[in-house]
């Protein structure tokens, strides 16, 4: 069973696929994609470690999601990610010209074969002006790309808003 | 009875809200948190003056939206508040220090014993690039977090694209 | 039958709106707005060429739809415009001065007596921050103003997220 859960900025994405995680019943491994370059990152991510529950497992995972997937998903645990916009994020800073729908087919492989509950969290980002610039207009098309690919392959997929829930596939909440 | 209107810039969220308020059959009190600080704001604000019923009562309420709630949910009458966000950014503007998160439960104790139909409407601003600097940053994550606070506390709300509503919570219209 | 397919950057409406145009089962006149002004244009429209099927037929209109659409709807055959975002776009830049309203008019007053099928894809561009700047600020009131005014019209009205439909108006697919 596979989720994605979609949402803007502060919509409530990450509490909802919580919840998600929570209602699965199984014990949750939590991959952050996030890491602090700065104190207001820093302060984003205590803020969200303090909502989570105590027992959840946690793995930072700013880079290596497919092989840290391809492992984790072997195990009948419930495995959320977030969010896979962030990683998209630091692979786009870190490997620019890499072959990006290579990478997004090796990340939906690493599913094929799956015991585990996934939830994946990604961000909504092209439904504003986008800004001059080769980069944003990268990122905006590759995380575009990436949300539908993993669409395809959900079994559900919801769109945040407000903290309410929109169901775009699957069975409505 | 409490409505939440959300939409993006130009997304016919207002005059959604207002149909709303038409179909209470209450007097209905327009609570409008603009200010004209330039003649492109005052002409946005007379373009949307004008397309209101002349019975309406307006009421200017850049900043007192908490006393203002507070005082008017006690009378049997719809209000419409257009908009939240715009309020919020009054408040980002004038008391930047301020703690939001204790303004936002003002907000939603003022609606606590409310004898009226109360409709907010309020942007949506997250689901784009987010742009440099603390303030825009700081501006998304609070808009985000009143629209969550007030999904919660709401019985209805909407999510309005070119005019049409889908429903995020309560009976669909 | 019109149908207005809304979504944001790379969020799958043009492929979301080629599989109706497929459905209809019809001769297949698409309309592309773009011009390749720049090498990275120039490739995205060879990228979404090379997608569509051989057999239809292709009309670069920048900026006379109004125009061809009042001839072309007279025959019965399926239309596909992609996308409307980006003649207004070319509109803007082109005849910064004109009367934008009369303008829509014209074009709603073109569909006026089809006997085409014709399936409009645009952007939905206001859920982000604005950006300061009189031009985008006219680009993202205009672009909202269009979508409402065709929407209004359309049978069918679709937001696509991540390649998948959420139903505005009209029967749900």
């Amino acid at each position: 069973m596979i989720s994605l859960v979609l949402g803007g900025a502060r919509s409530g994405k990450s509490r909802f696929a919580e919840q998600l995680a929570t209602h699965s019943q199984l014990p949750v491994l939590y991959i952050a994609t996030a890491t602090a370059l700065d104190d207001e990152m820093a302060a984003r991510i205590t803020h969200h470690q303090t909502q989570r529950p105590l027992e959840w497992q946690t793995c930072e995972c700013p880079l290596q999601l497919v092989e840290t997937l391809a492992r984790e998903s072997q195990k009948p645990q419930c495995i959320l990610v977030d969010c896979l916009t962030l990683w998209l994020n630091n692979q786009l800073f870190h490997y620019p010209q890499q072959n990006f729908a290579q990478l997004f087919d090796q990340l939906i492989n690493s599913l094929e074969q799956t015991q585990a509950t996934i939830i994946f969290v990604a961000n909504e980002v092209g439904l504003g002006i986008i800004p001059l610039g080769e980069v944003s207009r990268t990122f905006v098309d590759e995380a575009g790309r990436l949300n539908q690919r993993l669409a395809q392959r959900a079994d559900q997929v919801f769109f945040i808003a407000a903290g309410l829930p929109l169901t775009l596939k699957g069975p409505a909440v």
